[in-house]
């Protein structure tokens, strides 16, 4: 990789692994979470990301590239973590943890998504940089979803 | 893991080891950076870590606790992401895909200790609240820094 170009496809390959990655994980999520409003976040969460994969496919016939994957090692670490209190931990400890560990994976997507789609935008890829950006509101919308039902319930359960 | 308090412990223990990792890594940075703002940025950032694994041994210390890591399957990820950059790439990729990377470690902070900081609340930590607290902050901080130099120089050059 040497241009700014190469960077961006580069990453938007990296993204399109993690949210195939994140479909997966979901459903295991959704079924070990015990807090009710936690489990359909999980699920709610997983036909978003459907979503969004189908827009990243957009996004790579917009700059003329064929839709693929390239493994992310950030998003293997952050699922090992979230496999990890899925595990070891139960009650409280289970659903605090978890949710947590989805906030961490939406941080990794909302930094992601805001370096693609300023990158779009100076490389000129228009369409790119409107569709990165929708995606990105959804993530940061999550995780404010995710903060929300943190505060509110799950840390007081 | 059962109670809050145990997912409060083993997420110190968890950043505590990420922390050590990143200040093993910012020099890493630091020395295959061509951009000297970007350059500047991971020196400076690094001397922050280092104030901020102290911050964290007074975390420890606040709860009773030794300060001991645990390891962290979310940094060794992220930081391996960093390593293929770093490996990979040379001008204005480089320095675009180490910046990006770095803002992804930042992120996995932010959701970390904003997850931390509301446990301690709710666990009654009074002074470990204030410290990640402050942490928090720096970290904030930090990944704006990141934006801006991203925004107004390295994707531009």
């Amino acid at each position: 990789m040497k241009t700014l170009a190469d960077v961006f496809e580069h990453t938007l390959q990296d993204i399109y692994y993690a949210e195939n990655a994140i479909t997966k994980a979901l459903p295991k999520v959704a079924k070990a979470a015990t807090y009710a409003k936690l489990k359909k976040a999980a699920e709610d969460h997983l036909e978003e990301t459907k979503g969004q994969i189908a827009t990243l496919k957009k996004v790579f016939t917009s700059i003329g590239k064929k839709a693929e994957g390239e493994k992310c090692d950030a998003i293997e670490g952050l699922l090992k973590e979230a496999d990890g209190i899925m595990k070891e931990a139960s009650g409280t400890a289970l659903d605090a943890g978890l949710l947590a560990a989805c906030q961490a994976v939406e941080h990794y997507e909302i930094a992601r998504y805001g370096s693609l789609r300023e990158w779009a935008k100076v490389l000129g890829h228009d369409e790119a940089h409107k569709l990165l950006s929708e995606i990105l509101d959804q993530e940061k919308a999550t995780n404010n979803k995710l903060t929300n039902l943190a505060v509110t319930s799950v840390n007081k359960s």
